[in-house]
Formats: C-alpha cells, structure tokens, sequence
C-alpha cells in the first residue's frame, strides 16, 4: 500500500542488488521510516526476534529470504550444513509462528536433490519468492472475500461511513501489502465505499496506535485511535458495525488466538449484536488443535513491555517507565477467542463459518485433523 | 494507608495551620510524593480539574473544603456572595461527578442562616471534616462488608493467595483512607488473608498502572500490573477469584458507571463464572436514573490523553507521543456496566445484589426513585 503516495511492500529484492532483502524496520514506525537491509541470514534472525518486523506472513516471508542469505553466504561446500543451521536459528526466533516453521521448510523442500551450489541459490530464491508473492495472493483475496461483508453494511446505511473495529495490527505492516484483516478495509476504500475505522491502541506493544493507524493514515483510510477500553462502550451505542482482527493461529473448530485482548473485543461483539471477524491467510490454521484455550500455549512476554512505553520526544523514540520502581508485571502476548464468538473466518478461499464443519468446508484437502 | 511505613490520607488539615488544607497532588504519582498547599477556593478548583487529586469521594471532600476556603478569604461582608460563586465554579470543575454537587450543597446547608462570619467558617469548616469523617467511614465499612467475600474464596483454597482483579484507581488515593474497590482488599491482607491483586493498567491515563499500583505496594500488598487486554485470557485461565472495581455512578436498578473499560472485565468475568463486584459509597447511587447505558452521558474527553502518555525517564515525568501526529484519537471517559453482568454491589450498608430490589432494601429512605 502507500506511504506518501508511493506504493511500498514490507520486504523486497533490490532489483541493482539481488544479495541484499530490504525491509522496512517497524520499529521506528510511525515516528521515522527507516529501510534495512539484511545480508545475513544472523540479520534476518535479529529482524525477526528483535521485531524490525513481525505479523504471522510477514515473518514467514522474511524466513524464507533468511534460508536464501544463508545459502549464498555459506562457505563453499558446506550448504547443506549451513542450511540446516539456518533453518533450526530461523524457527527458534519465535517458536509461536508455525507460518515461520512452515516457509523453511518449504524452501528446503524445494530445494530437492539438488547439490550444484548455484542450483541450489538460485531455487531457493525462487522459492522465497514464491512465498513472497503467495502472500501478497492471499491478502488480496481475503479482500475481495472480505470486501463484500463491508459492502452488506454500507447499503444499509447509505451515505455514512460503515465503523470497523480491528485490534492490533493485522494490516499490510504484518503481511507484505494489503495485510490480513486490512485488505477487505483498502478494498473498499479504494473502491470509493466510504468506511472509518476504531484502531484499538492495543498495548503494551502498541501495534494499533503505531502501526495500523500510520498505515491507514498513509494510504488516506479515515480512522479514529482508541485505547483498547473504549471498543465495548463504543458498540453499546452502536458506534462499530463491524469487527475484523487478524490471527496468529486458528484452531480446526474455529478458535482464534490473536493479539492480547482480542477475546474482550469478541465478547462486547456478541453482547451487542456486532460481527465478529477474523481474517487470516489458510496457512495460520492448526488442522492438529481444537481446543484454543486448552491446546495452545500463550507465550509469557517480557514484563518491560508492560513497564516501560515508547514515544516521541523531541526528535527521539524514548522509552518512559510508567509504573512504580518495584511492581512487577505480567505480560501475555495472546488470547484466545472461542469459535462461539467469532461469526466468520475470512480466507483466501471465501469466509466460512467459524467451525470444524465450516473450516473443512473450504480447506477439505487439509491435513493434520484429530480424528 | 501507609506509604514508605507511615499513615497518610489524601487530604487534611495540618494541626498547626488550619487555614491551609493539605493534598497529595497525585499528578507525580509513583514516581515522586509530592504534598499540595490549597489556601484558596481558585486552588482547590483548579486542584480538582486539573485532577491533582480525583476520584468520587475524594473530589466530593475537596468540594466541601474549598467552599470552606472561600468563606475564609472572602472579602468582609461579602461572605454569601463567595459562596454562591465558590459552589458553581466547584460544580463546575467536574460536571460528570454527583458527590462534588452533593458535598458542596451540604456545606452550604449546614451553614443555614447564619449570617456572622465567625459562626459561618466554623460550620462550614466543621461540615466540611464531618464529610471526610464520613468518607473515611464509609470506605472502612465497604472494607468490613467486602472482606468477607474475599474470606469465602480463601476458605476455598488455603495456602494459595485470592486473586483479585481491580481496574483504575478505587483506592484510597480516590478517596480519603481506604479505598472503595481496595478496602475489602487492604482489610483482607491486614488480617492475614493471602491476596494478590492484578492491576489493570487502565489506559488512557494509567491510573492502575500509578496510583493502584503504587497505593498497594506502599502498604506490603502483593500484585501484578498487566494491561487492560489481559484480564480475560487470566480468567479463562482460572487465574482471577474475583473482580472488584469502584463506580463512578450508579443507577437504581444497579447499572455501574466506571472508567472506561471496567464493562470488558466485567464482560470476561460472566463468560468465565468469575465474581464481579463494585465497592462503592451510596452517595455514588443516583436513584433518579435506571438504564445506565441509555441515561447517562459519557464525558468525551481530550484525544491528547490517548495520544500522549506520561512516564518516568531519567529523573524527569516526560510526557511522549504514542500515535502517528495525524491521527485522530476518541477518548470516552467512562462506560456503563449493566447490572445483569454484576454478582453484588458492595456498599457501607453491606452487599446488595445488583438490582432495584436489592438497593432499595439496603437503602430504603432514598429519595428520586422514579415510580
């Protein structure tokens, strides 16, 4: 999407330069827009763990690119062992992702047999592209999918924006464009379907009020900052006629676990009547796991994260302690939102219903289902 | 309650000179204690706006002192003037808060016809400390009701702390000792019952995150600090016993208006079976109200509160920037949680269920019942 007018993906291939994967480092968002440029598949690592970038897709993506920069750095001779290295240092950057975990080992599958050192770079890049524009795919299409609920809302109220909520930032940041639970959103702005959207702050990161707001403000999308408080007073007076949210992993049955807090926006959803929807490319579902809140481990975050908030000061990110010396803090990165309250799972097959049946519908090919 | 091992209250008058009310200005809060001098009415009017101190309670005793301080420095002769002008600038200062209305029309009561200077500042002043009394009584009461709720959960599994969740600040810094939400809480822990507290940040203006925090770690009491979004992954966890939170105003038929955010946990809490409770004085029931969500107008307050947060860096409370500088940011002040979704109602009368039933029976001479 657009950030002062020009069209930007979160990870590209220099054209006059095929050994360098640029990105943009999030970190410094939306206070600067800083480009980084990874030559190392250690670079890559630090990206990922440290979070220049982060988003289920986006993570995957830049995995790929890893394995590849490990392969082309790689002493002569020993490609399959820095490979192998490369994909265990990749995975264990964040072991939540299984969008990570599953583009490494797409791009080893794709390297096959091959043993000739510049076969082996040259599918491996192919591969990382592949991924690259699979992703780019599946986020337009979770938006014209998506876009046609959006389109159900406006024609019952005609010359007045539609109020989409969305927590946490699922948008093109996340992805590498148009994002997951953005797409339907862009789409419909681009379409000239006049919508606004309720960012939720979503701390203690603050990737709504950093990122999301930035990247619907950069490409013109009307939206409103909130803290994450306010969503469910705003749907008792029927401010939001929808709520879209991303997700980091699906359940079978429909559960979904995405950033911290969105289980609360999902339960002020079904109190007032709002729906509810997830949107997410098929690659974050877990055929092997029903029961979200039972199955899935929350990952236990720093608890500086909690502690201390980054602004802008001055000319300076600084980071500001906002709780008393000697309080401790707990920080759970996700929550998981029952399939009870989610009223549909918009993919890059269509939306289905938020269930095993409705699931299965659209992915029958799927492989992992407990049976 | 004790800071640093030494008794304070938020607001006093020093034995020394009674011309001068004491306040903590709670605006330093943790990062440093800072003691106000209010001398006139003009201070404490700006001490309540500018929420160097807040909290229902506490602002209703800050109204009945600066009327107080008005009779003090009025011009000779002048006296019925000043206070006529001293009651609207103090009602003025919070239009939402109905003890401030109340507290101010007692001392103005309690003066009746007197008309000798001498005789009107000792009434006023002597009313003014008979509602702090009252204050400080209430919240003890509050204290002697709600523990024994908590004692029923400790009852039910010794050795281990009872988890109690609590949003913004219903301490006693809202108050004047004590605490409404963190009475039963400080009884409990005084008594030797195991608490453990999770704090709730409470964003836009982190009163959790400060002054909750920070009230309960002065006293000795065990807690946590998370973020608004966590509370219900905690409770689908079995991590929370109970929620208790204060109210800024509460109708007849038991609806809680509260910071903004408190309808959320109270939302987690029905679908979790956890126990949801509001601790507050019955001079927080408005009677003449019923249906909170639809009666009662949500104050909207500055974007710049969302936009900016307050925190400690190097020796200084820097103030930074948290959103995109053209983003737009909504602010609602307060929500409503409906009574269905409350277990009881915490008061210095004891525990009323959640209902109209229920609060008339505790409170039966209360006047502006709609019949």
């Amino acid at each position: 999407m657009n950030i002062g007018g020009k069209h930007y993906t979160t990870i590209w291939l220099d054209g006059s330069d095929p050994e360098t994967v640029k990105i943009i480092d999030q970190r410094a968002l939306p206070f600067r827009l800083v480009i980084e440029d990874l030559r190392t598949v250690e670079e890559a690592c630090a990206a990922i763990r440290d979070m220049h970038l982060r988003g289920a897709p986006l993570i995957g993506v830049a995995g790929a690119f890893g394995m590849y920069l490990a392969l082309l750095r790689s002493p002569r001779g020993r490609e399959a062992a820095a490979l192998e290295e490369a994909a265990a240092a990749l995975v264990a950057t964040r072991p939540t992702a299984v969008n990570l975990a599953f583009a490494v080992s797409r791009v080893r599958a794709a390297l096959g047999s091959r043993a000739a050192r510049g076969e082996m770079i040259a599918a491996a890049l192919a591969e990382a592209r592949r991924i690259r524009r699979d992703e780019i795919d599946f986020c337009r299409r979770i938006g014209e999918y998506g876009v046609t609920l959006i389109e159900k809302t406006a024609v019952r109220k005609p010359r007045e924006p539609v109020n989409i909520l969305t927590h946490c930032n699922a948008g093109w940041l996340a992805c590498v464009d148009y994002g997951t639970a953005t797409a339907p959103i862009y789409r419909a702005h681009d379409r000239g379907i006049p919508v606004h959207v309720w960012v939720d702050e979503t701390r203690p990161r603050n990737q709504g009020a950093r990122l999301t707001a930035y990247e619907l403000g950069e490409h013109g999308v009307p939206h409103t900052v909130i803290v994450d408080n306010a969503g469910g007073h705003l749907m008792q007076h029927g401010r939001v006629d929808m709520v879209i949210v991303g997700s980091d992993r699906t359940t079978a049955a429909g559960d979904v676990c995405n950033k911290i807090g969105t289980y609360l926006k999902a339960l002020a959803a079904k109190d007032n009547g709002v729906p509810f929807f997830a949107a997410l490319p098929s690659s974050t579902i877990d055929f092997s796991i029903r029961d979200g809140v039972k199955e899935i481990e929350v990952e236990e975050r720093s608890q500086d994260e909690v502690r201390y908030i980054e602004g802008f000061h001055g000319e300076a990110i600084v980071s500001t302690r906002v709780t008393p010396e000697r309080s401790p803090a707990a920080n759970p990165g996700f929550d998981v939102t029952p399939a009870r309250l989610v009223t549909g799972i918009i993919t890059e097959r269509g939306v289905a219903e938020a269930s095993e049946a409705g699931l299965r519908k659209l992915f029958p090919e799927a492989k992992g289902y407990k049976d």
